[in-house]
């Protein structure tokens, strides 16, 4: 598979990177994959796939860390490629260049540990009456090739070499990659990386592939080949469930992982709000307006009880967001989605404009904007539960605690749930946490949502429709249990077993179900 | 919700407990539960859920615990009756008594032990640069209420107090059960029996709920029921197709976990041939008559190389199979569905028949029947890879080695894979296992496939159709994994924290992503 061309290999098929800040396609072109590249690369990966989970955890550690010193190696062309394509800042894909690259070192570390292996040993019992308990041993395996989406936000980490990527990976799947069409010449060199540690590693080629191309088919292709096992996706509601769609209609269906929609309610608690009411409302402005507000965890609605501390809020983020630059958006259509939904929002009668950023002066910059409404007029219309993707949010003024309790039971599944608390309030957060348990994947409190660790204990998921698949978390070292799934073997002689469930194994294991050491 | 009512009680709506022997309805009369009834039934599920869910683990322990005791407290009645509906023996149905009330307890000390919580804690790096890490937390909590369908083929450990139920309710779930209608008496004893715990540990009665009637439509107003998260179910794949469909309509989807069809292929290779060809024949009619052939590991196709070897355990299992009593199925329709299977093996032109049972003369009673055909047969026909539920299986013969893996490959996902192998077998059962893996959930040698251990490291579960999500198992402890979602805290004061993810908490963890003691 030839994953970068340039405009004379191209042909006439060929699509162009383009600049996101002028709209213009002034970048390379790249040839557009099709159903020939897809039955390639999948064919390439199933092949590969025995060969690939047969490696012991060591290998496997070193290929991913490998891929983190391409990446590295790189240089700044891929900073200045990726803030072309993106309009994102140098000192955010710098940061996310760490991100991506500690993200793989996570993972190789959670490889070569081995708890992944999910280890368990029951061992016989012989004389067990009325009968004999068999030798059982138990360990995860791979599910297969899985189907990553690259995400526009996260052009490194959460695109060709992001966290979908590299946990599949550690589980030992080979991974065929859809690069996102709004940043092909960033993905090209990434998967140039990926490659460049495969044949460094001296792995079957077909453990990783990258296709690319605008429109719809090339995905809707991959995720219908026999071949594929799994699809991990960040990105829009209507992709992801369209993903969902083709897989569970597929002959064998597969799982999805898609994470794909949240408005990450913010509770300001009332004590919170007296002490600091005129703080939080500028703190809430620079989370709001962080990266063109292009996260999963924006902060999208603000919840609060009516009172002067909210006031202060209100007023302290009125203040602040006319100050907010407007600033340039991934892409074109994410822009136009997000005019589109601030106006529809501007619009509705029951809603009130609270403040609006600096007005965009170039192509595709968003203006940061924030509205308030009332919680009976919130839970009239679901409308105004739907994520606008952007520096856009909207507060929901709420009674008492009950109304508040009633918008939130009302809310859908989230990615995260914030408290903004002081001590006062710790009654009312102790009886708010059961809900947001059930609401979202992860809770924080006195912070802003935006900013997702990359770490063991972190869950960047939730209930649908925030992610397809809300037992699951797609960032933090607990991703690679997506892709595994357990594997019994009972009274196989000890050299036809896999070395980690011998009895002289050193994986972590539970033994009669006692963790061993 | 009353779960037992006679026919004085039942009214018009009634539908009654039939005699498997006769096909009689002679039984006890049960109401038909509607729509208002599963409505009650989820609503009490749904409030139960927060006081259930906070329940410690040494209150749910016992709460399981306390299940089985008033199961066994149920006495001999338990065992009479479902003789009567299920047509199954009485020490069939003790054994089966003894395995649920044994994988109550097994659950109870998973949960006593607490590694089911999953608890990891990334403390807080106040110092890191560029920025500090947060506080993060992770524990996982319960999906919600589940709803079971009660399995016909094992009235006890499959049914209203089996594998579904108990990992459901160890893993904090409140439990709405969809009784078999093939066994609503012994159902019903055992829903009283579980009330009596719930009674007896002061839980709320949402906890637990028990519906009953015949036909399709209760079962699927349930599925439908939105306080509904997630659904167990052991049956047949048209059964369990029809569920994951309506779940995945809902609003907002959920899991279906069934266990629907596997054919629980069986390798017989040259060597064991060699050396034990006949005494493999004379066993393997014992697996595959056993309890009517109604296990869903009844091993229904056999795979083995042409040789003298295979010869002879053809001609063992055709001694032994035509002394092989015909044995009551479970309800009429199960044994009209085998009949007809059989028919259409024993009337395809490529399949010949090697030998059958003896011929029923009771009401429903299945004459087991054995038949073979060739690899290029098997593999130019895809309905000779279905399942016929009950006494049936398939030998296909193959040429070498290499139509041996075809035919595997070939093959659709399976619950388990058996290879009877000597010491000479080694290698090509080296190269089997691979393939094995990636079709079934268990791979066994030198036994057969019936009889599932209830045990740590089994896996009850495989790729699909075997099951539709073969992540996961419905036996053994790994079985509570299904019903859970992980959930991350950050920075949440430590009284605010669940006891478990607190510094001082004594639940086994993984520190930074290190086990910790």
């Amino acid at each position: 598979m030839t994953n970068i061309q340039t405009a004379e290999t191209a042909g006439n098929d060929a699509f162009r990177s383009i600049d996101a800040a002028t709209g213009l396609a002034t970048g390379e072109a790249f040839a557009v994959h099709g159903a020939d590249d897809v039955a390639t690369a999948c064919a390439a990966a199933d092949a590969a796939f025995d060969a690939y989970r047969a490696t012991d955890n060591a290998a496997r550690a070193d290929f991913l860390e490998r891929i983190g010193e391409e990446i590295v190696a790189l240089g700044d062309t891929l900073i200045v490629t990726a803030m072309r394509e993106s309009g994102l800042p140098r000192a955010r894909l710098e940061g996310e260049r760490g991100r991506t690259v500690g993200q793989l070192k996570l993972f190789a570390g959670v490889v070569r540990r081995g708890g992944w292996m999910g280890v368990r040993i029951d061992p016989a019992l012989p004389d067990r009456a009325p009968l004999p308990r068999p030798d059982l041993r138990l360990r995860m395996i791979p599910l297969g090739p899985v189907a990553v989406f690259g995400a526009s936000n996260f052009p490194l980490a959460f695109s060709t070499a992001g966290g979908d990527t590299a946990s599949a990976l550690a589980a030992g799947c080979p991974v065929v990659v859809k690069g996102h069409p709004a940043h092909p010449a960033t993905g090209a060199m990434v998967a140039g990386a990926i490659e460049a540690a495969v044949a460094a590693c001296g792995l079957p080629k077909g453990v990783f592939s990258h296709l690319v191309g605008p429109g719809n088919d090339l995905g809707s292709t991959l995720v219908q080949d026999p071949r594929i096992a799994a699809v991990g996706f960040t990105g829009s509601r209507a992709g992801g469930l369209a993903l969902v769609k083709l897989a569970q209609a597929r002959d064998v269906p597969i799982p999805v992982y898609a994470e794909m929609s949240s408005i990450n309610p913010v509770v300001l608690l009332p004590e919170a709000l007296k002490a600091r009411g005129a703080a939080l409302g500028t703190a809430f402005v620079g989370s709001l307006t962080m990266g063109a507000g292009q996260f999963c965890t924006n902060p999208g609605l603000v919840l609060a009880i009516e009172g002067d501390g909210l006031d202060a809020f209100v007023a302290a983020a009125a203040t602040a967001l006319p100050d907010a630059p407007a600033a340039t958006m991934l892409t074109g259509g994410i822009h136009a989605a997000y005019q589109k939904g601030v106006e529809a929002l501007a619009g509705h009668d029951a809603v009130k404009t609270i403040a609006q950023g600096k007005v965009g002066e170039g192509v595709a910059q968003g203006q940061a904007a924030f509205f308030e409404t009332t919680a009976a007029q919130f839970l009239s219309d679901a409308a105004l539960g739907h994520e606008v993707f952007g520096a856009s949010s909207l507060l929901v003024r709420c009674a008492d605690e009950n109304e508040l309790h009633a918008v939130l039971r009302a809310a859908e599944g989230q990615l995260t749930a914030t408290i903004q608390m002081d001590a006062g309030d710790a009654g009312m957060a102790s009886r708010l946490i059961p809900l947001l348990e059930r609401k979202a994947g992860r809770i924080l409190a006195n912070g802003w949502p935006t900013g997702v660790e990359v770490a063991h204990a972190m869950v960047h998921g939730g209930p649908f429709p925030a992610t397809s698949d809300g037992r699951t978390t797609s960032v933090g070292s607990l991703a690679i249990d997506r892709f595994l799934r357990p594997v019994s073997y009972q009274n196989l002689l000890p050299e036809l077993l896999p070395a980690c469930v011998r009895d002289d194994t050193d994986a972590p294991r539970l033994i009669d179900g006692v963790v061993a050491g």
